[in-house]
């Protein structure tokens, strides 16, 4: 492909305004040149503060356009699987945003379509896997540096959530980044989970809130992931693998030490956008590469969104149900083999 | 009591004779004044070092002797029931190393002869609540600044094991100090546990190792306790209190950053001597002022030592099972009230 | 301006060709239309890899070709001057690499250029000021949290130099941004400086290395820069400001902890690359940016390249006279004023 | 020596009860069984709280009892010469707390004595070397892990000073451990001095704080020290060893790593006492089995005290002059030689 590659931005809230402001003022090799939204309004809005980015009445019409080289889905979610449909269908790379759909069927309908189609079109949006931290953990793992991981813990804290957010949230919404870079980090899949709820945190109302899922992988690692939504004191985002030889953790983030008042103290994240900023322009700018380079999509995969479903809506059962429930996943296409992505 | 502690000593195998070199050698207040061991020539050899120390052929011996004030229990765990039974008929306080015995049904006798004595004169060796880094710990929780705790990680790793360890001891000999200082940092009994087997380690040979253990307490506060006895990095003791608003860790050890090749790093301490030296100190030192000072026992008590036996019960039932398994306890005696010792 | 920057580049050496690469592939808004150099064969070879790009025979014709909207200076540091005053002459704004120009005679040229116009025109390459962990630094003493400050540690270390490195480009070429970002810090001028020689790495041969650098600022802040440019262990910048009430530094920047064989680690950077390569991002965008808004210049300044100078050339002489040198400043024209740039 | 050393007490004031609380309640293997004080009524009232301690009316009648082995000096600084030439006098060991004596003659007298005696008898109160940190940092040097060292910064912050401090107090009471320790971990002698003013902490009123004085070793280690007596965070001790290969440095003190409103934090000391107190116990502990052992004395020597008394001169000069000092020292007797003391 010669020149920048022309995006279709079908939805344009906030994560799609971020990704529209990362490709035309952050990175390289892109345009934004249509989109659309529910909301006809806000869909023209953004539209203003474009160059020659034209407005479409739906996402099939964005899709279907001829100044549109590649998709960037950034719509509500169930709406996900209509159109990377289209985009494949299109023969168009597609970036969806996770989750890749909310249904295991259609995610399976994704990926049917995928390996129809006989290449790789769909990254998903699970950018944890460009954040730096993260991969310099995967390095150690694939060094063999520490031996072979037997334990994972993962701790995902947030200071806070809105009124709005639900038990199952703390699943589908937020320890799905949990599940998925446990996945990549460990080239694995999870064969069952268990979700076990302690003492509820006064800030959090009704919400069972932490949650202390215990998921095993097929070779037998387990993998023990806190999900702590109004912890006040940060966006903490812990990571730790247990290895033969030893372990290696994510860093703390701070990058000044500050010694007052009796202490020595660096900064933790507040927030997601904070932690993960360089993650996620790293991540689309992996994908415009890609799509520039002619590659289809290289970047976390169908697979990886379909497998992080399996593994939520197993947890919402073991949630509920108390139990522990099996992580039961379909054979493994060939397209998606060897697929440690990125 | 004016003058020295006079200390009797049962069983003079590696663990008493270090305490014994703690009493005359590093330690204030307490002499050794006599000795026995299962092993005469044992008892003989060490008594020989010692200025004025009686040599007896009986615990029973050493404990009735009217030159001994106070009696350390050191002998093999099978036989501390007996002479912890007689340091309370004796109405000498006794000081056991863990554990306090090797059933629920011989803890509970020694409850009960203290509960007939009228009051504590015994304590157990759970060192680590005297270890400044746990105290720090618990000063945190006990200010409520980071809120009610919920969660607790514990995490007990040592470079190796020798051959005779057993998968049943890393949960009686190591994992029952995580136990003993859970209780002890929340300030509540467990209610029940459930043992998991993660991939094995290879070092460890037949061994489960690691393993990973869930328990609860009263108020539903989850404590996940790992041991990895074969992990060759080091004699490495985590923990982190996570809580409403916040959370506290132990912190790393190193005293001195190296930066040399590349890394900054800081050592970790490579066996329990170097990490609890301080702790086994405060620990006899504290007894030591106790007992001086006619207070028979205030460090960790026969409850402390029956509560940790339960546990390690249900957690050897939940390893072989494969199940939860509940902690029942007995009503707990008064005289152990107000208990978070020391 | 609308539409993308149009960048003329002059010098297509190293660091000329790690900012095309910057402006081509990573960042946004601005394209590389011309470039020149004193090689022609490699000013071909270069354009060779970009769309569009004019080769030129001289520094002067890049300048002036109507492609062009503003000037890269990456050119041998004596020819800086030449081509600095040159885009100036043609009202375009300059990014020129550090040094500004090799005397101080030179540095006032440009700063008499410049007031002649009006306006800055010219950014340096200080990309430290750009660095994240700096700026958190600069925050902290904006802040007033640390009170007052008072001195100022700066350590600059280096694995190793080439053979051609010399003494007085520890001063130069090294040092040379430890001066510029603690003036930055301190939003200060120096007055003098001292230069230390201690014991001799045995690394550096014939080289004195390390240097221990004392400056004072007009209000009497002390600052200590270190060069230790041959000390293996990896390319690591210290920084640590002492307030009245508390102390500011730089933290170590590894990213993941590893625990093994006996040590807790973090990696240490191995180069300059690795650990500014964020800042030279943002430098370069930071000036697309100002240039596409037509602010002319906004980051750091003809007199942050003139303030170095003075300061290098005092050093230079202080290192061969073992003498305190005074730092004299000409006064700051009405342009610099404010100027904490970025 | 058979049974506790017996130790007289010349001195009973703050630091003095400390060291009698220490022999009497912490160590092993000394008792205190003689006192004075210049106030009767406080050698009376210290006494009463001892077993069998009988009180004198002077110094010279404590040292001359023959129930004392060994002598504690622990009296004003001016009085400590007389006192150690005593204890010499008599043939038994004498701990002096730092300073040996207040004039370079007076030590030298004591060194004297000494060599006529034809032993070490006297340990000076340099409690720094038996800091576990700094201890592991001359491990390091000596191991040779950092190549020769080249450098040393040596940190002295204390959060405040009583209104009776002054200027030469933060060289002669403050420093003088820096310089202390820098020999010690050096294994080198100074050969001079300078001391620089910065700007004024506004919590010292007139003092002059901080100073930042550079010293020079044998072999050109260049020394950077400290001192912050106002600093309000804490009492922090910072060491930076800068070698051929690399550095090794004092780590931070927090023993818990607290996540709270924003931050992850560890605790500073607050005061010399919580920072150093183990290093009190070792020192005096490790005296008392030297004398308990017929050794005469292994810990920091008279050579020591007198060195270091000569840096301070040579500080305070520089200090009033602006002007770098050099410092002579006289021969070293043989007696000294090989002194890596402890």
């Amino acid at each position: 492909m010669s020149g920048s590659v022309r995006v279709g931005v079908v939805g344009t809230g906030m994560i799609g305004q971020d990704h529209i402001r990362r490709i035309t003022q952050v990175l390289s090799g892109a345009d934004v040149t249509a989109v659309t939204d529910l909301s006809a309004d806000l869909a023209q809005q953004v539209a203003a503060g474009l160059k020659d980015a034209t407005v479409h009445a739906t996402g099939q019409d964005v899709i279907g356009n001829e100044n549109v080289d590649a998709v960037l889905v950034t719509s509500w979610g169930p709406t996900h699987e209509e159109y990377v449909l289209a985009g494949i269908a299109a023969g168009k790379p597609v970036f969806c945003e996770k989750p890749l759909a909310t249904t295991q069927r259609a995610c399976r309908n994704i990926i049917d379509a995928e390996v129809a189609a006989g290449r790789r079109l769909v990254q998903v949006g699970f950018m944890r896997r460009y954040d730096d931290a993260y991969r310099g953990l995967k390095n150690v793992i694939e060094a063999g540096t520490i031996g072979a991981p037997l334990m994972y813990y993962s701790g995902h804290r947030n200071p806070g959530v809105p009124d709005s957010y639900t038990t199952d949230m703390a699943i589908v919404d937020t320890a799905v980044h949990d599940f998925d870079v446990a996945r990549w980090l460990l080239a694995e899949e999870f064969t069952g989970v268990q979700v076990l709820a302690p003492r509820r945190n006064r800030h959090g109302g009704d919400l069972q809130d932490p949650l202390l899922m215990i998921l095993e992988t097929t070779s037998g690692v387990l993998v023990s992931v806190e999900t702590s939504v109004n912890i006040r004191y940060g966006y903490d985002i812990r990571g730790e693998v247990v290895g033969e030889d030893g372990t290696a953790a994510l860093a703390d983030r701070g990058q000044v030490v500050l010694r007052r008042g009796g202490t020595a103290s660096g900064a933790v994240p507040q927030d997601w956008r904070e932690r993960f900023i360089d993650a996620y322009d790293s991540e689309l700018q992996d994908w415009i590469n890609a799509v520039s380079a002619g590659a289809g999509a290289t970047g976390p995969s169908s697979w990886d969104g379909y497998a992080a479903q399996v593994v939520c809506d197993a947890a919402v059962d073991a949630l509920h149900s108390g139990e522990r429930v099996a992580v039961d996943l379909i054979e493994k296409p060939a397209i998606y083999a060897g697929g440690q992505h990125p």
